[in-house]
Parts: C-alpha cells; sequence; structure tokens
C-alpha cells in the first residue's frame, strides 16, 4: 500500500482508473455507479457495505449487476447521505432496490437513507441477506458471500425489465434459498494497525467465522479439506432443507489469500458430498470474491435453483469482477 | 489440503466435477479438455506447465480460450506423453497450437510431444511465451502472467475460424506485444515440505521475481505501492516501446495471496503513469490468475493492442477462471 489512511480512496480511484468505459465514481464520495446511470426505465440496485472485502462491493458495479456500490471505511458501514446519494443517483424513474447485508451498522445506515429517499419522493425497497449458518438464530445471521449471488440476482432481473415488486420477490426468494458457512486458518491484517484481526494458533481453525473475523460456532484443530467440507456442508444444507432431486449453484469463496487450489480441493469434496445426497450441482465458481482482509480461509455457498435463480445467476454482465457461473 | 501427494489429483477433480457441463478429465491423466473435444473444423489449442499457478492452466480451458490444459506436478513440467494424448484428443483435423511458457523443461517436453503428434501425420505448431523483462536478455526470459492473454488471444482467434497458420500469427504477434514484471514480498509454502520456497526479510522485497521463486533483478527494501508501479511499469514500457497514442490492457495480477484492494492501489498508479505517457487503458483486470502457491506479491502484464489483438482478448469464453476484459 502506500498510505493505511488513503487505502479505500485510493482503491476506488484504481478500479475507476481500470474501467473508465463502464464505471464512475461520484465525485468527493465513495459512491462506484454505472458509467451510464441512471438507466431510465430501469430498477436500480444498490449494494454497500465496509471495505476490506474487495473485490466486494465495487467490482460488481456494472451492466446485469449492480447500479451502484457505496463503500464505507475498512469494515464500517457507508454513511448515510452516501447511500442516499447513490440512490437518488441511479433511480431511473422505475425505483431503486438495496441490497444490504445484515450487520446491525449496515442495516441501521441503510433504512436512514431509504427513508431519504422515500422523503424525495422515490421507491425504494431494500432486501437483507443473512447466509450464514454458523449462528444457530435466524434473525442474527449475518450476511458472508452469498450476498453476490442476490446482487447478481438481482440486478440480472432489473437488467430483464423487472418491476421493483419483482426485482425483490425474487431477491428474497434467492435470499431465502441461500445458505453459506466458513472457516479461517489465519487472521487477516487490519492496515492501520498492521496487526492481525484475532489470534489463531498455527494448528488450529475457527469453524463459522464472520468476514470481519467475529468469532463463530467453535475454534478447533485443524482439519484435512475434506472434514472442512463436509462440515460446513453438512450445516448447510440441513438448513437449506436440501433434498434428492434439489439442483443448486455453490461458491467457494476465498477470504483473501486462499490459493484456488485450496478452493478446488474444498469443491471436490463438496461436490462429491452433493452427489451422493442426489443434489445437482448447476454451476459454480472458485474464487477469493468476499474477502476478509488477507484472512486465510474459505466458505461455501450454495443457493437452491429454480429455473429463473439459475437463469440469472448465469446471465452476462459487465461487472469487473462476478465470476462466471459456469 | 488432504494430502500434499494427491493436492494435483485432487484439484483437478475439484475443478472438473464443479463444471461438469463444459470439463472433462481424460481418466488416468492430468490432462483437462472441452468437454466437447475434439471440435472438429476448429484449430486446437492447447496450454500446460506445471501446477502451483492455479487457475492457470486448467482454469482456462473451455470454449473460447484453451481446448486443452496438460498439469504437471507442483512447478514440473508435464510429460511429453500427456502432452501427445492431449494433442490427439484435440485435433479437430484443422491442427494444434500449443502456447509454451519458456521454462527449460517446458520447452523440451512441449517440443518432444509436438514431433510425436507430427509422427501421427498431425499438423502441430506452438509459440513460446516470454514476457517477463525483469531478465536482460530476451532469449532467457522467463513467461509469467502474459501468457494467460496469448492463449486467450490464440482460443479466440481458434473459435472465430482462424486456420493454424493464422492462429499461430496472432498468437506471435500477442507474444511480441506483452511484457510483464512481479515483485514478490513473501515466499510461497511449498505443500510438499510446508516450507516457504525461499527467505525475505519483513521489509524486503525481490523485485523481478519468477513464478517458482527464481530469482529477479534484485532484492530491496519494501517501497510504496506507487513505487512499485512505477519501477515495473517503466521497465515494460521501455520495452516495449510504449509511445503517446498507443492502446493497451493492463493486467495487473496477484501472485496468490494478494488481496484485489492491494491490487487496485497498484492499478491505479499504474494507469495514471499510462496517462502521462499518452496511453490508452482499452480494457483490464486485477486478480490472482497467475500464482506461485500462496506467494504474496503481484505484476504488472500489458500488451500493446491493434484491433484484432483487442477484439479476441474482449471476446466471450466458457472458462472457469479467465476474466472479463472491461
Amino acid at each position: 500500500m502506500n498510505d493505511a489512511r488513503n487505502m479505500v480512496d485510493e482503491e476506488l480511484e484504481g478500479l475507476v482508473s481500470m474501467h473508465r468505459n463502464t464505471l464512475r465514481r461520484i465525485a468527493g464520495t465513495n459512491i462506484i455507479v454505472r458509467k451510464d446511470s441512471p438507466v431510465i426505465g430501469k430498477v436500480g440496485v444498490i449494494g454497500g457495505g465496509g471495505s476490506g472485502h474487495e473485490p466486494m462491493q465495487a467490482g460488481f458495479v456494472g451492466k446485469g449487476m449492480l447500479d451502484a456500490a457505496v463503500a464505507g471505511d475498512i469494515f464500517a458501514a457507508p454513511p448515510p447521505n452516501q447511500i442516499h446519494r447513490a440512490i437518488r443517483e441511479v433511480d431511473g424513474r422505475e425505483g431503486v432496490l438495496l441490497v444490504v447485508n445484515n450487520f446491525a451498522g449496515d442495516i441501521m445506515n441503510f433504512r436512514l437513507a431509504e427513508e431519504m429517499g422515500k422523503n424525495d419522493g422515490l421507491r425504494v425497497e431494500h432486501v437483507i441477506v443473512n447466509d450464514d449458518v454458523a449462528l444457530p438464530e435466524k434473525g442474527n445471521r449475518r450476511g458472508i458471500a452469498g450476498g453476490i449471488l442476490v446482487e447478481k440476482i438481482a440486478g440480472a432481473k432489473a437488467e430483464a425489465g423487472g418491476s421493483l415488486a419483482e426485482v425483490k420477490e425474487l431477491a428474497e426468494r434467492a435470499v431465502e434459498n441461500t445458505r453459506s458457512m466458513g472457516v479461517a486458518l489465519t487472521s487477516g491484517t487490519l492496515p492501520s494497525t498492521g496487526k492481525p484481526m484475532f489470534e489463531l494458533g498455527e494448528d488450529e481453525m475457527e469453524v463459522g467465522i464472520g468476514v470481519h473475523g467475529e468469532r463463530g460456532a467453535r475454534r478447533t484443530r485443524l482439519s484435512s479439506a475434506d472434514e472442512i467440507a463436509k462440515t460446513l456442508l453438512d450445516r448447510i444444507s440441513l438448513d437449506l432443507g436440501l433434498e434428492r432431486g434439489d439442483s443448486v449453484a455453490l461458491l467457494a469463496n476465498g477470504t483473501g489469500s486462499t490459493s484456488v487450489m485450496e478452493l478446488l480441493i474444498l469443491s471436490r469434496k463438496t461436490v462429491r458430498l452433493l452427489d451422493e445426497m442426489g443434489v445437482a450441482v448447476a454451476m459454480s465458481s472458485a474464487g477469493n470474491l468476499v474477502t476478509s482482509l488477507d484472512m486465510s480461509g474459505a466458505s461455501l455457498t450454495l443457493i437452491r435453483l429454480d429455473d429463473e435463480l439459475g437463469r440469472m445467476l448465469a446471465a452476462p454482465d459487465t461487472t469487473p469482477s462476478f465470476p462466471k457461473m459456469i
């Protein structure tokens, strides 16, 4: 880096300078929007949250996905006035959907911004993503990697001409069918201090870790990739109520510094177990997409597909970082 | 992982199980091919090399890019008989192009396989990628991240119906216009030993590192992202002979455990410097695409574009991991 205090500013500037044909930044803000915003006659879709999870969220702005991403400081919710500004910027007269991960700060600030938008006379709705099954109580569940599948599905539906009600309904259906759970092998490093977020012994792992290093279900001895796959998939498939004949998309997500080799080895056992359950993997991707700085770890996300969810997930987009779901 | 001895086998199995609609593995080999191989009437394009660089190469097999990837053991060239087998598998009666990175072992084994293919009566040609400008002598230059741009361009040209001569000519034009250089901040870890490939002090970096940890131009004190961008770009642009009015694609590649945030900060300065030079960045991507196990570091790759190279680089593909060049 250059200076920890400027990291968010510099990365957003870097992103926009790399993709000048498709992205722009609203001056004086941490809002990245589609260059052609507002797209008149299309529902706007906005994501946002703390930084430190790159390429989420700004890397998912583009035709077919997000109209805008609003970045907070590292691990901090974006301020309501910037979310409000994004709403105004992308509203194309058909309303705006906010996709919000279930963290107290994000919920509060997105709700305030939604009210501000409504006071302007705009139609604004939200969906809350809470895909992390590490915690037993559904209300407390955090939004982790599954959020990008929800954003993609909402964005594709909006691009296909869906109304605000239709886009919201499909995004909610995506949330209902999405579950994730992760493990951490090492902590990420906070840029401001150069120190790890938490301490983890060399032969330990945290099962059910949150994207900000929040404690998960338990801390255990480091186990094999196959054992980790089984632990995560058992919890996910039980909670999702997966049944023989179901079709899913699989996202094997690295938390920042996880090699694709490791993600593929984790996926191998995951797909084997799904095969045994009679669940079809219709499409999938492996990569570091929803990260926790440079944390070493991984999460599995499954979304149970119906025809429309599958079609939207595989639709084309022009975002810098959403992967092909193949 | 599960067992270091099975990593390559397991990751290939994982990849194919995730993408059963598009990929298959030739039983008893480390060859991943397009499921519909051979595509009759299309030139076949093959990449290959040691493992440990994931998602390169198998992640780049798909319609519009590679017909086959042949994986060696970690950092070891694939054996000639497997490359030969891949040639036979993907030949669609229009010949096969081998894209080979400039390492002695790869060159030797791919050449042997090429001869074996020719002895079968097939038309086989090769191009050698040597994009790494860290070393002064052109003949000794290694192939690093630029190879995937060459593979993409060759694959897109073959998909568009190019003859073997045309695909080879365009791949050679891509090589001539591609330059890369990288830095390492930490070594990757060899899975077989659990030890780093090399030692690097906490405040040191290796400038001009190779993808197997080979020594580069020099070892220096760790400098800022902006200084690193300038060091790499100066060397690349001088060697490439970049001129005002040129148009390029930029690949900011992480070497395994580099955050996208860091890659974007590096790209920011790179694009600024290109702006000052009057060089247009027509498209770009940032991600961990050509890696050295879990090495922390980055490389910059520039390819000077003409209309055809740009069109091929931005063509669609169904590979699991080639990024959108936007």
